[in-house]
């Protein structure tokens, strides 16, 4: 079953999980085809067409180890698809073991039937992967959100400090997206795991006023939803499972993004967990670089990309697409294949980094104040209006950014703030911990939130 | 109002649709962000923190007339925002009006609340024309699936003859899928319509203890539900609204890609509805192209690109992203616009499309009946096996090709055939109306689902 | 070596060729690596850093037999990239060899280096496939240009019949796109074929006052250009291998475009090469699919979003980018592979299609000589004026249409037409091989240069 | 000539360049298209199809004040494209100043030839501009990097601490890329002035024997390059002009994403020059944001998938493409508008940043030496081989990070260090400045090179 014929296949230990590999391996890859269509011989027995007698032959025969993959992959690029040299090779085996049984094999499918249900059981077993490690990764934000409820940082927008915020609100705010993402899997996965079966043109025409029966057969066989019409040139439930993750590929660039720039050297308040070998470097003893985030970041590099592949491949033609189709079947397994990888390089991160809080706190005094100068503009504001304030402030913060002096003695030093603020008054204004508004509120109910659905 | 600033905007009217253009028009993208201060004055009336007596200078201070859109622009330039210098107009316009009041303009809230919230309120009216025009578009298939429920026509694969369908069923087809994205729609409209609104960095730290209620009284000045967070940099609701509509976009690709194939001079089973000046040439007067088929496809083609910049820009750094949040504003609309165009454009096809059903039953004789060489094989293995079956059919189908002549004089010649099949079968296995298998079925299941709901 | 990790593997003979397959193969990929740190040991010892004693062991462990693929991929995924566990399992091959030796290896390089220069030499055999198979592609465009010269065929704007040209013509065209991109090739070749060579920040510092000397060296061993600075974050020269063969799988997928509707069943002008297996369907023994066309515009719908992958991974941070760098490493592998799958596909197609001249020529009258209205229309122009002549011609248009009858006989009935040409002219005019204007001389021109640069 | 469709126009100012509007707005797409209806008839004068007398209505009727852009607007949605309605204009036009020179505007052309020449010329002028911003922006770097040639920081790779470099060393590396695709630059120019010019199906029928002789009168007159065959669904060289501007805005990209973190407030090495109101906070007074930069990665964000688009959109049919060619009108301008505002605010940010090399030269003491720990572990290798050193140096850089203390004093505490390593050479090794290698070389060599072609 040994093909090497991925660029770079020494980086999928990097770049993916094994679970995910071992789903879209060629071996399973054949199986879900062969799943298929011993699916459908079983429907063909339930329905009369053919006998039961026929099914030993076949249900053996359903068995990669079987098969010739070296001849499944030079025929394939001859004939255009898998489906084709596999049912040869089916046939020849079922014919075998029982000549009687031959005929039934792949009776009235037509090659996307085999491809597109077997990739539907493929992703089946994706969604159980990604469904699993969404949990994992949910359970270790909320850990880690409860844990820092109330450590401050400071919060930082267009990368320069704003005002304070607290390490579990930021990993709240990481937790309620890849929540939302939860749902939005519930909904894809209930509208793509739907039979594929139409034989040559959708109609099911071989099986004359047997077709529904079939249908119905097969799709229960599979335990898979009927659709209400064949959807061989309709793409939109398999573009959807690629719009799906590019979402939660874009959620977990996110986080990777916040993290590597804790990481940074001169931020230092967060480092991902170490390990033997784990993010270092051949000449610098020093460096433990943030190997989870550049796996996260490089996913979301590459997968909005793959995305837009899968929706600019639904324009298909007619009753079956030429290059639209074909350009999906290595495309979306690979979607699945890098979100897999980045989510869980990702949830190991978040489940043991190192937390620096007393960094993070030395950080909230790097600007002399200046981070909590709209506390100070909003408590003057009540007294003399927002205009004025904001002119005081802005004085104010030229003199302490020059001075190199505190925000505070600036502020104390002002007969005009002191006509309206005590010095007392200032010193609270001036403490984070005093600006966070509804941080911790906000924590709690995602908290909470979550608990009800862990 | 008018800044002529658009690459090629003398195209607009082509691309996308006036309805979709007034939503995302300069006025009303001032005006939505208007009526977020004017909501956030009033939760700040009802919250106790302004007095009703600031109310009206506000209110009659959110008038886009009354703003200079030319110093907005330039000054947008240079703050790297549009919140920024509209706040500022507003703050003079509302301090002549009334100086008490001028303190409560944009109280507590950042410019990130006032952009995204505008975007909010701008997608709701985008929702509602999708939500119209695809009910639109369904009720015309609807239409034509009824009519043409049993108007036969060769099903392509791969743009080959395969097997006979009927208009009916590709039609079926066709709205199955603006079905499936009706109820996308649905589900991403209620993730979309959520306020956004955090100050600073998220926490509403201005708000000291009021920032919850505050935040609940906005929310239903707006008619938007509230999040449990402040989703500043967790974009991924915005991003689902563009692949939502790049899904849509890439059906409508596959509708127009389908129509314009059938319109081929060679093909010439459908045309586009005739119209002074529509799809004309300037020096063949013979011609009729396909326009909104060329709309549509054109919008199939940009759109996925755009929804992989939405994806690529949901990696946003801490509290505020630094260019990704940029990239998203010029983007959603953008893609709102063209899907728009792209649906309407096709609807007006789709429902008033020229059909020959003559000429679609006379491409049925193209092949001399090599379109129903599966039937008359699936009839052949039922006696002597699908490989013999496929044997005899693949000579039969080679002689018909090299002689020119029809498959049923080949087959009534061929002793073998003779054998197990009777003339008048052959005859009957050759009548297209007869390998259909569960179409008709399959389209008047869609339309019943359909008229439950339309 | 073999990893089965690709997703779908089975399908990369289908979808790329062995050529390419062989160049970005795990085992080329480590030997390119093996071959950098070769190149740098022998600099070392002609820059006399090393002594020469140290080269044998080194010489002899840089063989990927050697290695253990396994360990190296299980290494890769914690330290985050390929370098790293390979030098560890160099340094210990050749310290087993000549633990004297061991010191020299790697000596003063970084990971990137390493990664980089190994990618530009497996760059260099692809340009060299690359070069080759355009070279092909060219000669056989240039044959069948050059026999169907003059065979006359419908041109087609929008879809529909616009005027006659002839085959040659359209070949020629495709023709001229191919040459300009072996033009690109050559200019993207010397910008991309540069040694990565800077150590930890790019400065060489390892090496004291002998890091320009080293980097000489080095560039001299593996006959590579030197930067003038290292390029560890500047990706333009990668990138824009990308982009450049993104161009050239744009032009593949317009002639598979327009091949693939040439074969349609009711154009039926073209025919794709018969093989054995090739293209041929389970079900339908009369079909022949257009395998080569599916794959060319399938790497057309992939390539796209990869290029635009590659330009996004270009904002890489500082000295060494995290997330950008690491999003390279599959990607441009896989545009070489798909592009150079589409262009063998499709050279095969172009040597020897099937070309059905009579149904070309056919089809010339499918719009009873409408298609020659625009002649007919310049030749009345010559003595009514352009608008006159525009109004006769929409109305014999319309009759044509309308009544079934050719337009010759509807424009013999018009005595307005009458009284401006002669019958003998009206006739000359319907014939479609006196209205190509230049297309001959165009054909002849291009093959003339192509002739002077095969 | 006001049509305010854009999304967002409102941010043009911020997002592109006043001059890249000019060449794109509808006034000069019109005009454009006039300049090459204009060469025409000048070419029909030179070639003797159209008397001399004809030009002087055709010359004052090419004047877009006096066309009704409404019109072409709403005509254009019908007809398909602007050509249409724009010769209808422009006949009528001319027709009223001379009924005998009507009949030859826009003789034997075809729409493609009017819209494709008129992109081609409003290119040539964005090549000028991109031209002149990027001398401008190469001279800005060149100034800066010359003035910070020895100005030390720390290089980071993954964003860590990794050794030292120059700032003027990272500036000489923007400037190599910029150098780079000034290159290019001219490159595709060469390849892109080129006339489209063939009538409708490219073969200039309507011309009979003088289809050159107007070919080569046209691209005099206009200036332009004539190609060997009109290339309507060759669109290569559009799709190369998007490919090098997305190469550049890349590069952009990286410099921005460089300088935003340098900016940011735990690094503060350098900061966005100041201006009135630029990058101003509405609530926070002590913020000064990196606007350029925003705009620089909010266009590197975009321009990728517009350039994904145009290749997407090169697979166009026959003899005129069906939505793809529809795709690029709007995309190629989107794309020049974009990467024209990048450019201009960055070269804006790296003319006249502020730099605190005080900042940099502390920054590099951040990690208490171990910024060198890669210059201790090199000189030790040279006495006890790099496996001893790089033990010895991971033993002295964790206990340098746990006991809070220099590495120097850990160095010189280590007896296995002092055997090897006197206590001066330790000090020595631990200057900054003593391990930049090549890097000063580096930058004088980019200099010299760039003053040869500034």
């Amino acid at each position: 079953v040994a093909l090497n014929t991925n660029p770079a296949g020494l980086l999928d230990r990097l770049f993916t999980t094994d679970a995910m590999r071992d789903v879209f391996c060629d071996r399973r890859y054949v199986q879900s085809m062969l799943d298929f269509e011993l699916g459908l011989a079983r429907a063909l027995v339930r329905t009369g067409i053919a006998p039961s007698s026929a099914l030993p032959a076949i249900e053996s025969s359903c068995d990669t180890s079987l098969f010739d993959f070296e001849t499944l992959s030079v025929e394939a690029a001859s004939a255009g698809n898998l489906a084709i040299p596999l049912v040869k090779q089916l046939t020849a085996l079922v014919g075998k073991a029982d000549p009687q049984a031959m005929r039934f094999v792949h009776w009235g499918a037509t090659s996307q039937d085999v491809i597109d249900t077997g990739l539907v059981l493929q992703l089946r077993d994706a969604f159980d992967i990604f469904d699993a490690d969404l949990v994992a990764m949910a359970a270790a934000l909320a850990k880690l959100a409860r844990e820092h409820r109330s450590t401050l940082l400071p919060g930082r927008t267009f990368l320069q400090h704003a005002a304070p915020v607290t390490f579990g609100f930021k990993v709240a705010g990481w937790l309620t997206a890849i929540q939302r993402h939860r749902e939005r899997l519930r909904q894809t996965r209930a509208r793509t795991l739907v039979l594929q079966f139409g034989g040559a043109v959708g109609t099911l025409a071989a099986f004359g006023e047997k077709g529904s029966a079939v249908a119905e057969a097969l799709a229960s066989e599979l335990k898979l939803t009927r659709s209400d019409l064949s959807w061989h040139t309709h793409r939109d439930s398999f573009a959807e499972v690629a719009t799906m993750l590019g979402l939660l590929t874009g959620t977990l660039g996110k986080i990777a993004r916040d993290l590597s720039l804790l990481t940074q050297t001169e931020v230092g308040e967060v480092l991902e967990p170490a390990g033997s070998g784990r993010g270092g470097s051949s000449t610098m003893p020093h460096k433990r670089n943030p190997v989870g985030a550049a796996v996260a970041l490089a996913a979301a590099t590459r997968v909005p990309a793959l995305v837009a592949t899968m929706l600019s491949a639904m324009v298909q033609e007619h009753e079956r697409g030429l290059g639209g189709w074909h350009a999906e079947w290595q495309t979306l397994p690979e979607i699945c294949l890098l979100c897999s990888g980045a989510l869980s390089h990702l949830t190991l991160v978040v489940a043991s980094p190192e937390i620096f809080t007393e960094k993070m706190r030395a950080d909230l005094e790097l600007t002399r104040g200046l981070i909590l100068s709209e506390a100070v503009s909003m408590a003057l504001a009540a007294h003399i209006g927002k205009h004025a304030a904001h002119e005081i402030m802005e004085r104010a913060s030229r003199r302490t950014i020059e001075s190199g002096a505190q925000l505070g003695e600036v502020l104390l030093a002002d007969p005009e703030v002191a006509r309206h603020i005590s010095s007392d008054e200032i010193r609270r204004l001036l403490d984070p911990a005093n600006y966070i508004g509804r941080a911790l509120e906000d924590v709690d109910r995602v908290l909470e939130k979550y608990s009800g659905n862990p």
